[in-house]
């Protein structure tokens, strides 16, 4: 189905028109027709019976882009001058910059910065280590490793095309949390690599953010490293996802009025994310889950299509044993949690769910089932999409998560803090304002990091890991 | 011999005075009296017949500063409150932040900066690898490496302690050269394990700073990563120190009228620096060079206390074969470079030099030979000190060094960029203004970065290692 004309795909186009009455609007028109959205409509320069404009419009999609442009450009009187792609203009020369904290002006800003009076400060944490937290950066600081395995939904593209990624979570990190955060782009896929090169480079860092590594080497850079390093390890793919689902969930269950002990919840993707949200909604009380994969219902004894992860799940989850395709198991489900492809969800299965069914079809950019097809059939729905009601996104998640962490100087993130950021996401919504289309708050709800913030520095003070 | 009260000593002290005539009087004559310099004298706050004041004092060290502290607790009608050392005020939560480039304040912005715009901006690089310098932070950004083994003259103190110089260093590059730079602090001494470690993390940065590694370490893993990484390696301990060590060389050999080829050069000292500063004294023509260690003048055949550099320096340099001491071997040297330790340098020996006698006395903060002793034998002395004429300092050379080698991505930093930025550090001074207490810009002259990038640029076009 055609997607809505997004800011992500925004070009400017600078055009030349000939100064009579009407020009603009036929220009204009002729970007409606083609289906781009007009932002802002700005003067270059004007004279000689000849104007030259810069319009910026959204677009769908690069092929809408083009036609666009080439639409443009045929307009009788409108010569295209030049345009250019505002995503790509965005992303000139990077988008993080290191910047130092006080001017270096004079010879006594240099002799306090630098040597000599540097020297006592390095003694200092010689003799003190744990003052590195105080005297360095590293109190604020956090990795943002990735081996580009796994980049968003573009697979394996290696370590140098995952970096404009890991730059904007690094952004994220300081406009959201004020968490100053460096991209760690590892060129290797040998798991033992990756994990011997992050403990070596461990020193300047609070914390560890991993990023789209692929599953299942995921796993074991994960749990090696968090053994291995006295800081937090926090792979976000897995655990970011699973705090910012859940938190949705408490709310829809909230209105629906139902337990977790009675749902029905269906998982399609049994990847890294999905095993992860599976298992904070078992932490949280879910007893019945059910995952699918292409090959169906994962169950105790299935043989087709498994690895490890699928074993434990197989062992862990599905406690009826039910068998057979997502079509099967839907059967009165209250929650279907997608975080697998495009239109795997149908009206048909849908059509299957229990009364007060609540969806969540996290597939980007297109959803498992889109809101407009699954409306009549569930109570409630959410998407990872920003044009619908209840976005799930990560953003709200980490960036709290590891402000709690830093403050107080957390030696792990464990499940208790992940819960209770869950928790502070969920409550952020005062219940007299919480209905079917707000049970999560918005990306840029200002009070959703400090909450987080809070509540994970207090479960990490009840669980012993706050060190200061 | 006692030390100039210094900004890298400097001390806040918090005094509650009694409001009466005479009493600030009494305290500032006291500090005065102790040796101490006083800066800022502020009113906190006053009333009850009470003053709070701070007052802000340079010492000599930290005896001194405790020195000053007690000396001012033992006035009558003063109370000591509290005192703080500025330099660890400036330290505190470290030096260096990572900002986002353009800010995230809404839907669209995020949209661009991250998902899903950043997936094409992605893809790009993975289909046009060399786009990364355009689209990423890769084209103005550094990796100040180390592993901590030779920090400033504090030796091996590991990879947390040198965080502060590594810093430092990181701000050093953004304020005078604009460059974005990073610490990474290796935990491990084994070279080949260093030499991967950055191997696998070379992603992000256009270029690597090598810093303060132990020889000869150092050889080992600035080769190997020249060869193996397309990006210049640049170990500035040795040709950091090398290229701002030949400027004022040239300057001086101006005002002596003296020729390279006609020199003799004494260096006490040959360690990595002594070594690449004896190299680019002899591209710059210099032939008649003898190095000395504690053992006396390196030699063809020598045997005590070598190792595989001094052996390189043996077949090298010292062409006449002289032996003996550095007290011996000294007789009619045109040029001293010191790159050793404090007081290695006598009177009786700088009297034994050549008319016009040219004295480098680098060790810090104190220096082979105190200039008030040197004074009345040599023509020309400079030391790496900020209280005195012509202060050879390492600022005056990286900044700029990797801002010309990222403005034309080069992919190495060749002798010949090096020399070329040793000139143009020389001739930042006119002619007319060369004299012999200004042999070498001041760091803050700002002159100096945009000259030697802009002659590292030509240079590395010259040379063919440009790729811009």
């Amino acid at each position: 189905m055609e997607t809505t004309p997004s800011a992500s795909y925004s070009i400017t186009v600078r055009v030349e028109l000939q100064n009579r009455p009407g020009m603009l609007g036929q220009l204009t028109s002729k970007v409606g027709e083609l289906g781009g959205d007009i932002g802002a409509v700005d003067i270059v320069s004007a004279g000689d019976g000849l104007m030259v404009r810069d319009l910026t419009m959204k677009c769908r999609d690069e092929g809408h882009a083009q036609a666009l442009v080439e639409g443009i450009n045929q307009i009788d009187g409108v010569k295209l001058l030049h345009h250019s792609d505002r995503t790509f203009l965005l992303h000139l020369g990077g988008k993080i910059e290191v910047n130092s904290r006080a001017p270096i002006r004079t010879r006594d800003d240099l002799s306090m910065a630098y040597t000599p009076g540097v020297a006592r400060v390095c003694m200092d944490i010689h003799h003190h280590p744990e003052h590195a937290y105080n005297l360095t950066i590293k109190k604020n600081t956090v990795a943002v490793v990735t081996d580009g395995t796994a980049v968003l939904g573009l697979g394996d593209i290696g370590p140098a095309a995952a970096m404009p990624v890991m730059e904007g979570k690094c952004a994220l990190f300081k406009e959201f949390a004020g968490v100053d955060a460096f991209p760690i782009c590892i060129d290797s896929k040998d798991p033992s690599v990756i994990i011997d090169t992050v403990r070596r480079i461990a020193t300047s860092f609070g914390g560890i953010n991993l990023e789209d590594i692929s599953a299942p080497r995921c796993f074991e850079i994960e749990r090696a490293l968090d053994e291995e390093l006295d800081i937090p390890v926090f792979h976000d793919d897995q655990h970011g996802t699973a705090v910012v689902t859940l938190a949705p969930l408490i709310n829809a269950l909230r209105i629906v009025r139902k337990e977790p002990q009675d749902l029905k919840v269906i998982f399609n993707g049994v990847g890294a994310s999905g095993v992860a949200v599976s298992k904070i909604f078992m932490d949280y009380g879910v007893t019945n889950i059910i995952g699918c994969d292409t090959a169906g219902a994962i169950y105790r004894g299935r043989t087709e299509n498994m690895n490890d992860m699928k074993a434990w799940y197989a062992n862990n989850t599905n406690p009826n044993g039910e068998t057979g395709g997502l079509i099967d198991v839907i059967e009165g489900a209250d929650v279907f949690v997608g975080l697998s492809g495009p239109g795997t969800f149908t009206v048909e299965m849908v059509k299957k769910m229990n009364r007060d069914a609540i969806v969540f079809a996290m597939a980007n950019p297109v959803p498992e089932i889109m809101p407009e097809l699954a409306a009549p059939y569930v109570r409630i729905m959410a998407t990872g999409r920003s044009d619908y009601p209840n976005q799930i996104n990560n953003v709200l998640g980490f960036p709290g998560v590891f402000r709690g962490a830093l403050n107080c100087r957390a030696s792990v993130i464990n499940d208790e803090m992940k819960r209770a950021a869950a928790y502070a996401i969920a409550e952020v919504i005062p219940p007299e304002e919480l209905n079917e289309d707000y049970i999560t708050p918005t990306v840029f709800n200002k009070a959703v990091v400090p909450a987080v913030a809070k509540a994970v520095e207090e479960a990490a003070e009840r669980t012993g890991v706050a060190r200061r």
